[in-house]
C-alpha cells in the first residue's frame, strides 16, 4: 500500500483525520495503520521512533527540564455501515472519527509539524484500546518498555467534545446473589422463591443516592447500576438463586477498597462478590505542564467520568487528563462524527501550547 | 427379551411394580416396557388390545353401562442414580417407583386378574408424559382415536399418597416486561434502567395475596411466581429491557381467558405476552363411577394443585381424578422411593370398587 499520510495531509489536521479514519483499523487490525504512522515517524529528523507490536512511539530529546506525553489508540470498534468516512456540511461522519482519530490526528501532526516545542515530547499511538485490557498497548508498554512512558503530564486524546476531563471516576462491578429454596411452582409455598427476593435489592438501587464529589474543581458525579440479572431454573420450578450484577462508578477519593466496602454495605445481608475492579485517577492538575494546558485551553477542566486509559497513566505516576475534539456520546454510535471546527480550535490549543 | 411380566409376577401389584421399575423406559425410550404390556394384554381372552406408537390400551366389553378408564404413564425422566430398583426395609427405591410404575402395576395387575368387573374397563398405558405434550401418548390418542379413550370416568394413577385428587388447577405463563433507555453506565443519569424498573414488578409479586378456592369440597391454592429473570446488554451499559417470566397456578373456576386477564391486571402499566397456558379441570365428582370410587376410598378428595393429564381428560368430557401410591413430593428425586404398604393398600382400594 503507498502511504496515503503525505505531507500535505499531515499538514492538516482535518484531512489527516480523515485519511486515517479510512485506513481501517477494527480492534487486533491496526497492522496497516501502525506501519504508515511508523513510516511518517522514521522520517521526520526530530524524533527517534520505536515499535510493540502495532504501538508506535516517537519522541522529542530536546534536554528540555518538562516532558508531556500525547497519546492516543490507534483502533476503532468495528464498523456499522460507518466506513469509510464522509462528509456533510461541517461535519465529517465515520467510524473513528470522533473516537479518537481526530485525537490521533492532533498528535501526529504536531510530532511532524513541531520541529522545538517547548517541552520534550513522547507521542505514543497504541493498539486495542476497545477491547480486553490485555490487548491494550498502553498496558502492553507500560509492562515491556515502561521508561517509553516516562513524563510529569500526559494528554490522552480521547473524545471529549473540546473541553478538558481531568482524571477520571474508578469502575467495579459486583455480583449480589439472592437465594432462596426450590419447589414445584405448583406447590410453591413450599419454596423461597430467590426472584421475588432480588426486589430488596432492586429497592435498594432505586433508593440509591449516589454522590456528587469536587475535585480541583471537578465535579464527578457516581452511579451505582444494575447491568445484568439472571435468574430461573425452569419454567414450573420456584428459582433458588438470582444474582444481580452491579456496576459502581465511584469518584477519585475512593480507592477501590473503600468502593468494594461501599457496596458490600449497600448490599448488606447479601453475598456479595468483587467480580471486576480498576481505580480512578485524581484529576492531576499541578504539574506545570498540567497548568500551563488549562492556560492554553482558557476554560475549567470537568471530571471525567468514565474510566479511560488516563488511569493507567496515573497508575505510574504520570498525571493526566483527556483532551479531544470528539463527542464522547457518539462514540461507537453508527452516526458517529465529528465538528471540522472542534478539530481547528482543538489543533490551535495544542500548538499555542506547545509552541 | 423373554417377557419378565410372568403370571405369578402379574398377581402381586408389589411384585409387578419392582419388575415394570427395572424395565427402563426413559421417555422416548419406551419401546421395550410397551412390547411387554402389549404382549401380556393380547393373552387376556377378556381384553380387546390396540397399540399406537408405544402407547397400549386394552378394554373389556361386557355391555356395562358406564364405563372407566385407568391410566398410567410407561415413561420415566432420566435416571438418577437411581437404577435398577432396591428395596429398604418397607420402601422400593428406584426411577419410576412412585412416578408411576406402582399406578400402571395397579392397571396391569387389575388388566389380567379381573375378567368381570363392574363397570367396563380402559386399560391405558401411554407413552411419553415426562417430556413435551408433542410426544405425550395420551395427547395422542386423543387426535388419533379418540374412541378409544371414551368413557363416563378417569382415575389417572399418578402419585397422591394414597389420596384422591381431584381435578388439577391451571397453569399460565407470561412473560412481563420492563423497559427503559439504554446509557453507557459511567453517565448512568442519561439512561433508565430496566432492571431497577423490575423492582415494581417483583414488589407486585411480593405483595400478592393467591387464593385459596374450595370447590366440591377440594381445596384449590394458587400460586403466581417469577420463575425466570434476565436482563442486561453489558457489563458497561444501563439496560433498556428486563423480562420476567411469572408462572399463574390457577384453581379451576377460573378459565384460561380469566387466568390470563388476572395476570395482565396485576402487572397493569407492564408488557405482559401470554407464552404458555393449560386449562385446569374441575373436580368433577358427581358422576357415578366418581361417586362409588369415594365411597370405595372411604376419605375425602383434595384438590390437585398440579397440572396433570386428568386436564387432557377433562377436555375430552371425561371426568377423571388422581389417585396413586407415590409420594408425589419424592417424583423426580434422586431418592424416589414407594410404600410397600400404600401399594397394597390401593391395590385393594382399586379391587373394592371394581370387583
Amino acid at each position: 500500500m503507498r502511504n496515503p499520510l503525505t505531507p500535505d495531509v499531515l499538514a492538516d489536521p482535518v484531512a489527516l483525520t480523515r485519511v486515517l479514519v479510512d485506513i481501517e483499523s477494527v480492534s487486533l487490525n491496526e497492522k496497516a495503520i501502525a506501519d504508515c504512522v511508523e513510516e511518517v515517524l522514521r522520517g521526520v529528523p526530530h524524533l527517534t521512533t520505536q515499535r510493540y507490536g502495532n504501538t508506535v512511539m516517537a519522541r522529542t530529546d530536546l534536554g528540555r527540564s518538562q516532558r508531556v506525553v500525547l497519546a492516543g489508540h490507534l483502533d476503532t470498534v468495528p464498523h456499522n455501515n460507518n466506513f469509510p468516512s464522509s462528509m456533510r456540511g461541517d461535519l465529517m461522519y465515520g467510524c473513528g472519527t470522533s473516537d479518537m482519530k481526530s485525537g490521533v490526528a492532533y498528535a501526529l501532526h504536531l510530532a511532524v509539524t513541531l520541529p522545538e516545542p517547548r517541552y520534550d515530547v513522547t507521542y505514543f499511538f497504541y493498539e486495542a484500546e476497545e477491547i480486553e485490557s490485555r490487548y491494550n498497548g498502553l498496558f502492553l508498554v507500560a509492562g515491556a518498555h515502561p521508561e517509553w512512558l516516562t513524563a510529569d503530564f500526559a494528554v490522552l486524546l480521547e473524545p471529549t467534545y473540546g473541553v478538558v476531563e481531568a482524571g477520571c471516576q474508578g469502575t467495579m462491578r459486583a455480583m449480589v446473589a439472592t437465594t432462596g429454596v426450590r419447589a414445584h411452582s405448583a406447590r410453591s409455598w413450599h419454596g423461597v422463591n430467590a426472584i421475588h427476593g432480588a426486589g430488596e435489592v432492586l429497592r435498594r438501587l432505586n433508593e440509591y443516592q449516589a454522590r456528587r464529589v469536587v475535585i480541583d474543581g471537578c465535579e464527578y458525579r457516581e452511579g451505582l447500576n444494575a447491568v445484568r440479572i439472571h435468574g430461573g431454573v425452569a419454567g414450573n420450578v420456584v428459582p433458588d438463586r438470582c444474582e444481580i450484577e452491579v456496576n459502581y462508578r465511584f469518584a477519585p477519593d475512593r480507592t477501590e477498597e473503600e468502593a468494594h466496602a461501599h457496596v458490600r454495605e449497600v448490599f448488606a445481608g447479601f453475598e456479595v462478590t468483587v467480580t471486576d475492579s480498576a481505580a480512578g485517577a485524581a484529576p492531576g492538575l499541578d504539574a506545570p505542564p498540567a497548568r500551563e494546558f488549562l492556560a492554553a485551553v482558557g476554560a475549567a477542566p470537568i471530571g471525567k467520568l468514565g474510566w479511560t486509559d488516563v488511569a493507567r497513566f496515573a497508575a505510574m505516576g504520570v498525571p493526566a487528563l483527556n483532551f479531544g475534539p470528539g463527542d464522547p456520546n457518539l462514540a461507537h454510535h453508527p452516526d458517529e462524527h465529528v465538528e471540522i471546527n472542534k478539530i481547528r480550535d482543538g489543533a490551535a490549543t495544542l500548538h499555542r501550547w506547545l509552541a
